[in-house]
């Protein structure tokens, strides 16, 4: 051959060479599905998940894709967590309470009556010992967990009449799921559960007497304030909920350590943003329900408070009788807890405290 | 040229190409400068620099790399915005009250009294147009700006003597910089400005009667308390400081998109990871401080707030005044500011105080 023809032969493999790089690089795509507990796109904890995909497909050029089901497209709601440990998807977007079932502790992961707001939550997880905690927890299920976003502190819930101490609880029917309902159960309420979907419904026709869903922005384009007058604060019973994303293991073993790295950012940055668009939209809404629809803001009377923080520490308190792990949980989030609220007492509370005095809403002057 | 001789001049060539591939990557490397306002690894604000030059490193596979260097070491501490300005380093961490002299908004991005907390300043710029006014500001410079960290409420600062009203601020010398020093000279305190290494000598020899630092665990690392008996809160002055990250525009435009994704995920990331690590290590700090070194602590009397929050009042509103733009981001913060009272008074504040009706510490039981 010719040194030219060996040049041109050397020449095309090089370009069948930078084809078959191209081709490698196509192959080391990854392409996810991540299902979720929400509806497509829903306001606040629904747009975590769209953003996570969208840093995602951005910090990776395109080397991992991650679509976005909402609940019931690929699977329902509360099989999310089967589904991402089964690998029928590589991750999903959802909150560790829906998982009681199967691991009473993953409570203490999403929202605790009288527990840690999303400031201290946060500040556990990363710097007190909680992630590696709720990690070791789903271990067993072969499941890796980050924080994915904080709604804040809730509302108290919609009620249908005044509540003007705890005797008006006594046979209400109402809709509050997890240990804030075990709570009002011991304080007479009949706890009724259902989807969120139903809860307009449910509300307006009298089959049930009040509900709690999750704070001004959400009530407000649900329309609660269309089925109930009195809008009660403050939401002892989730301080925040925190949500979360989870791997499965070998999908996430099976990515290269900077989409590991991009994966894991891209939730952290989550884990603020959705708390930040929740305590941008809450105020905006709050002032819509209470200029634009009268509702009846009031907070709830002291008794109630008092008796649902007396139930709410033997509710936590059997929690942690329920398994070893869950002790070990209870004892790290409660020496924490311990902690931070003294440090918020003279940091955050008086803060706030001194900053308004009246502690009451000033909309409407 | 045998077939086979052929397939290893290729090979040989291939090989060539791998290499020439490895050199062209090598090229599309980036080696940044970060410099910052911090001493090398100083606890807490330091950590957020260190902390985004890893995820970078990490998510990026080694393509931008960025040294981080203490105050001093490249350039001083107070130049670091000149710095990154003129291109001496590509990007910074600082807190923007440092650049009042070139533009005295830029306190709002930083500190205001009787103003935004953490969470309510992350609302604020990232949901409600905080962040696009601040880059409108350094826009005049040639620097992109991102949220970086904040330190949560600040404590109210450290005295040598026992506060009991206003009357007893008159003519004591105060370490309090910015806004909140301005307000104090209104109550009768001769401010002194001092770096942070000099404070505790000052306050030792009685150079000084008092100071303020940032919280529990500077403070304990500073040894303030073997300088001053009384710690005082809240740190009404700075409800949060808000850190930055500073970036020289034509360096980032150097960049990629993905690269710049991965900068931007990365610097939200260390936002969030800053107060975490405040958070959680104030918590100890403070223990340490009240039960080992019998640190008495205070709040400050009511006359002092109050009045304290007057002129605040007097002081934000002549910063308004200095320029147009200083009018246009004064009113975005307050609009924003006075929502957020409003929604946290019944969520966030509400809460605080059902969980602690009592507001103070009860550390040492």
């Amino acid at each position: 051959m010719h040194p030219k023809a060996l040049a041109m032969a050397i020449g095309g493999a090089a370009a069948g060479l930078m084809l078959a790089a191209g081709t490698a690089q196509a192959q080391d795509t990854h392409e996810w599905k991540m299902v979720t507990s929400w509806p497509k796109n829903f306001p606040g904890v629904g747009q975590g998940p769209e953003r996570l995909a969208k840093l995602v497909d951005e910090m990776s050029d395109g080397r991992l894709t991650i679509e976005v089901f909402g609940a019931g497209q690929l699977v329902p709601g509360f099989e999310v967590f089967d589904a991402v440990a089964e690998g029928t998807a590589e991750m999903g977007h959802s909150a560790s309470y829906y998982w009681k079932g199967k691991a009473p502790a993953a409570q203490f992961f999403a929202a605790v009556p009288f527990g840690m707001n999303a400031q201290e939550m946060n500040a556990w997880l990363h710097y007190g010992g909680g992630l590696e905690l709720w990690n070791e927890l789903y271990d067993d299920f072969g499941v890796d967990v980050m924080a994915a976003g904080a709604s804040g502190v809730q509302m108290g819930g919609w009620y249908n009449q005044e509540i003007d101490s705890v005797d008006d609880l006594e046979g209400l029917k109402m809709r509050m799921p997890g240990l804030g309902g075990e709570v009002m159960s011991r304080m007479g309420v009949a706890i009724v559960n259902m989807p969120g979907g139903e809860i307009f419904t449910s509300l307006q026709s009298g089959a049930i007497d009040a509900t709690e869903w999750i704070g001004p922005y959400n009530d407000l384009a649900f329309g609660l304030h269309q089925a109930a007058d009195y809008y009660y604060y403050p939401g002892w019973h989730e301080p925040t909920v925190m949500f979360e994303a989870i791997v499965n293991e070998e999908a996430m073993a099976s990515l290269p350590a900077d989409l590991q790295a991009i994966l894991r950012t891209a939730v952290r940055d989550v884990n603020a943003d959705v708390l930040d668009e929740y305590t941008a939209r809450n105020n905006d809404a709050l002032e819509t329900l209470i200029n634009e629809h009268d509702v009846e803001l009031r907070r709830l009377p002291d008794d109630v408070l008092a008796q649902a923080k007396e139930h709410s520490a033997d509710v936590v308190a059997e929690l942690a009788e329920s398994s070893e792990m869950a002790r070990k949980i209870h004892d790290s989030y409660r020496a924490f807890q311990d902690k931070v609220v003294n440090y918020h007492a003279i940091s955050e509370q008086a803060y706030y405290n001194a900053r308004n005095p009246e502690g009451a809403p000033t909309s409407g002057e």
